[in-house]
């Protein structure tokens, strides 16, 4: 079984009441709601620091407010392991998401405690301030205070009620004079790890329960504009429409058959926001527009998709005599998982399938999977080599009120950083 | 040439005049927009109550307070003849939808004065109250009060100002309390005409300057729920997904590809509103709700179209593991043009094309098509044989500033229903 099989297992109990007293920390009128920048929030991270000090971790609040409780080290010269989450929730959102992770870490040095182990490295467990869409237009607040790229603008950013980002982490602890440079270079962290909800139905579907990560989805997005003719729905045959939406119709289903197709890596491709002008009974719709995104960890294949199904699009459309207007809108990179991070994961949750009887196959059983949703990770990605963990979402659903794991999976999956902290303390 | 080749021409010159003065009797703010009940729709049938007058017709405002001009016939036994069509507008409308109709009946009393001719029957030239939709979210208000199909409910209706339909329409000149029974009976009418634009692109596409109605197509509604499943865009491969809108595409086509088929009268069927849920750009849709329509003249081809086009619908989204909801909204029947006055104005337009040099081959000539819109016959349907002439609009459009139509054909139409009238008060 390999070197870690001195470490005991997480245990289902701790893991468990961890996250149910942070559920109860929550806006009661809206489910499972938490947050950030509010005395939910602010309640919610106290509790969190005090486990924290029980645990005798040294707990401090960073310039951008990520609260981070530290286990220092034999050799405090090296770059530190950071484990992380984050505790805020979406609006009307779930008890996992982001707090499963943070529960993970906090059992990370119980284990290692119980298992009276002591890493070269310092470990610290991160809860990164605000990793959710923000109101102020942002997300992942805290990991890109910490890495440089909360810019003057983001900080200048302000809310529906008229609060300034700057002044809510100021607020939270934070000192946002400070965030014009990074808080951490590339280098200063030797490798950030994180076990997060999957949010989609490839595990609850296969019935595994743990996965590695293989990277993190980047995303092309653009908008397309079909412009035909507003007509008389009653007046006009037929043959003498330029129907906006049933050309739209088409480019909704040839994005579907594009994405359908065997690819390298996985892809998928959604057409979600759909506007019809003029949207009345008795008018041949004039005009639609829409936006479609693509995404995949391969940067090349979210290229090839998009070129594919634009120049499709355009065949389309113009077979009909209309117009199809094309504006990108963003484009996003995917983001590396380290090799290294992946491989220590992966032998990870190998032996803690062996050893928790949930797999008889070892490290080659462990299915490896893309992240189709952003994390913290993508901002420690620049400084720092990263991995992820993901448990089931039970139907796949997160930011609501039925997002479900069992505790089964996060458990296994906390042994599972355990086990790849330990690797990588010996290998970093 | 037959017995009308006595008859003057129209005269463009006083036609053009006619529809000149009533689009300057209009909100400069919104071109052209004459909305009934305000003091621009008062001050236009002031200035048409003027015409009447001056061609020595009869003036009265009927209980549906629509403005009638008389011209007594020489047997006053015989129920009348009616010519008519509306001077209100849409919001933002034209200047010849209704209005070409009511100054082509101003100036079929003039071709008569001028050909020296009386009719039998007592001619009534008609300004129905409100034909375009209202704000009280009933369309027709004259012809319906007419024909007695103007409810109680309807009267009681109230605008976004908190107005009473019931109020407005004594204010202008009616009497609403007589409207419980209708105000002309079955038989009492001895025709219908009217001239109106076409409002689609038949006959402006064709080049030709009449065509004659065959009937006002019935109208048959439904909407359709498409539910799936709302999934994270980015988390759910593609084969796990459940996308309410790549189905509905498929909907939107299939509806267009079922009534471009051959049948035996003209069908056509449009999808026009159409709302997705969430319409998020990060959220594959989990339902997509739309309305179709289905119109023809031949109301078992309504039923046939829709029953198929549902089966259809039914299969592609059940094929899909997704759930169709079907609603049936409403259904109007079409309503019959009456063979002799749609004959009576075949002949006419035939007449007047070969007299005018438009065309060379006479009735045989002469397009019949459907109507697409609804108009105030529908009401008059009830009590009358009714028939229609169609002049072309400019792009097949109309409900908007940019509705234009020639003079020539107007003032073609309008001999056309001169001759026809004429007709129809030796036949009837």
């Amino acid at each position: 079984m390999g070197a870690n099989s001195i470490m005991t297992a997480a245990n289902e109990d701790r893991l468990w009441k961890d996250i149910e007293t942070l559920s109860r920390i929550t806006d009661h009128g809206r489910p499972w709601t938490r947050r950030p920048f509010t005395p939910l929030y602010a309640e919610g991270r106290e509790w969190l620091r005090q486990e924290m000090e029980t645990l005798e971790l040294e707990t401090y609040l960073d310039a951008a407010s990520n609260l981070i409780g530290r286990l220092p080290g034999t050799q405090p010269e090296l770059p530190p392991i950071l484990v992380g989450s984050h505790t805020d929730t979406v609006t009307g959102g779930g008890r996992f998401d982001g707090i499963a992770g943070v529960a993970a870490g906090l059992e990370i040095v119980r284990i290692l405690r119980d298992s009276g182990l002591r890493l070269r490295h310092t470990l610290e467990i991160v809860d990164f301030t605000a990793e959710e869409p923000t109101d102020f237009g942002v997300s992942t607040v805290g990991s890109r205070g910490m890495v440089g790229t909360l810019t003057e603008s983001m900080l200048a950013s302000r809310d529906q009620e008229g609060r300034i980002l700057r002044d809510c982490i100021a607020a939270a602890g934070g000192e946002p004079a400070r965030l014009a440079e990074p808080l951490r270079k590339p280098g200063s962290v030797a490798a950030y790890l994180e076990l997060h909800i999957e949010q989609g139905p490839v595990l609850i579907e296969s019935g595994q329960p743990l996965a590695v990560v293989t990277g993190i989805v980047g995303i092309g997005r653009y908008e397309l504009r079909v412009a035909g003719q507003p007509d008389h729905a009653g007046t006009t045959p037929m043959t003498m429409r330029r129907d906006a939406l049933t050309a739209a119709g088409e480019l909704f289903t040839e994005l579907e058959r594009i994405c359908r197709e065997p690819y390298e890596a996985p892809v998928v491709g959604t057409v979600g926001v759909v506007h019809v002008s003029p949207n009345a009974a008795n008018v041949v719709p004039g005009e639609v527009t829409f936006k479609f995104e693509v995404r995949s960890v391969d940067p090349e294949l979210i290229d090839v998709v998009c070129s594919r199904y634009l120049e499709s699009a355009r065949q389309l459309v113009e077979a009909r005599g209309l117009e199809l207007h094309v504006t990108p809108l963003t484009r996003s990179e995917p983001v590396a998982v380290s090799d290294r991070v992946r491989e220590a994961l992966v032998a990870a949750c190998g032996e803690v399938l062996l050893v928790s009887g949930a797999g008889d196959q070892g490290a080659e059983a462990v299915p490896q999977i893309p992240s189709g949703a952003g994390h913290d990770g993508n901002q420690l990605s620049r400084i720092a080599p990263i991995g992820m963990v993901f448990v089931p979402s039970l139907g796949g659903r997160s930011h609501c009120p039925e997002e479900w794991t069992d505790i089964g999976p996060i458990a296994q999956g906390a042994g599972a950083l355990a086990r790849a902290v330990l690797r990588l303390d010996r290998e970093l």
